[in-house]
């Protein structure tokens, strides 16, 4: 006879660091659902996407241990804390969920593609653990979480029950302030313009910040999470680990005729 | 009456930096094709992938001027320097494609995730500019670039001559040694296993070094990047930038029914 753990094991990382005001949400939602385990970096990794460290080596540190909470400071990137958490922390022991966030800042349209927040969803997407990334749009320092505690619990809930379609997991951005309701989307098509802002060090040296102002493409569609996110709901995009266009390789073929084994020119 | 260049502005990078040997054999491929513009980084940028530098100001300092070719370092990310170069170095002007590579090291499979090169390619995807990153599947220090230069060439003549779709980059790997043709491919599914070194700092602490072993997760599919680099091809991956599951939205809709505004529990 075997006994399982009625309580399920869950993995919470980020990219705002384990000491960010998101995070305490994140602990706060998913406190009644399971065992945790918090695998964050020590500090702020935004912008990180799916970066690893592949140049220096990293560590991890224990923080704190309370019942049915581990907390663990790592000075690698969020998909280094997916892949340590995974393979040299947890050892055979399988996370039954991943929850990454709540991001400072949200990670609608192409933001998806730079967020570490979302790096580390994808990387536990890619080990097979069920995963969802949560992010608020308010990237104030004093941005209230409270709002977002109840959707993120829901979700995990059904995420925990359900499980989720192998190679997919879950963006969620909540808006800011009150949430009228969650609906599931596509990420709209946009681009980040006027995204430096020239200074000088204190050399006087010429550098640059990065900044920017977000444009939406298409401002008129209604099945967007733009769209959603300034109607005031909650937005679920399946997030697909997987970036082959297939339905482009047929007509491609014409490249394989074509690169000469030889050319000279 | 307005007169036009003839030869066409290509903008160079990778993430192995700009005095890296992969950078030398991508200047010498597209040398003939246009006038360069290398933005690279000024050291190894392994494994950035799609990052940004959101925490720090970047500089960029200018290593030679030559006709035809001018050679930029930068302190960022392969994505920091495609963004500097297309908004503060080349301003108005735009170029008709951009070249990442050639990397140290394969990019197949779930690799494109990690990538600096790809990460570069895919940056410029979004903004609008045909995009190829390159990238050897051999990691040595004294690999061998000469065998991809002529393929180089002729992949970025024919994406010069036809563009690319909207949204969508190329994802080209070359095998080690002789080249048997080119393959137009779907990326394979596959998973990094055993991928930490555990070692000591030197005041004796715990530290991990990043490593692993790939694993094909379907050694047997005859259509995937990683089969044909077994037998000696070079590989086109057609690489798009959405990361949304787009089949899977119909069918996650009762999220949208059960996430409960106020749930206490």
């Amino acid at each position: 006879m075997t006994t399982t753990n009625p309580r399920p094991l869950i993995l919470l990382t980020n990219d705002d660091g384990h000491s960010s005001r998101g995070m305490a949400a994140l602990i706060e939602a998913a406190r009644p659902l399971g065992d945790l385990l918090v695998v964050a970096p020590d500090g702020p990794r935004s912008g990180y996407a799916l970066s690893i460290t592949s140049t220096a080596p990293v560590a991890v540190r224990t923080l704190r241990r309370a019942p049915g909470l581990a907390v663990m400071a790592c000075t690698g990137t969020p998909v280094d804390c997916v892949k340590l958490a995974l393979e040299q922390i947890l050892g055979r022991r399988r996370p039954s969920l991943l929850l990454s966030g709540v991001n400072l800042g949200d990670n609608a349209s192409v933001s998806v593609f730079y967020s570490g927040t979302m790096g580390a969803t994808l990387e536990g997407c890619m080990k097979g653990v069920p995963s969802v990334g949560f992010s608020l749009r308010d990237g104030a320092r004093d941005a209230d979480f409270a709002p977002c505690v109840p959707w993120v619990r829901s979700v995990a809930r059904r995420v925990l029950a359900e499980g989720l379609p192998t190679g997919v997991c879950l963006n969620v951005n909540f808006p800011k302030g009150a949430i009228a309701g969650l609906r599931v989307c596509r990420a709209a098509r946009g681009n980040w313009t006027s995204e430096w802002v020239a200074s000088a060090n204190g050399r006087g040296e010429r550098v640059y910040w990065l900044t920017g102002t977000f444009e939406n493409l298409e401002p008129h569609a209604t099945d967007t999470d733009m769209h959603a996110l300034d109607q005031g709901y909650a937005t679920l995009v399946p997030t697909r680990a997987d970036l082959t266009a297939h339905n482009l390789i047929p007509s491609l073929g014409h490249f394989e005729a074509t690169a000469p084994p030889c050319a000279t020119t």
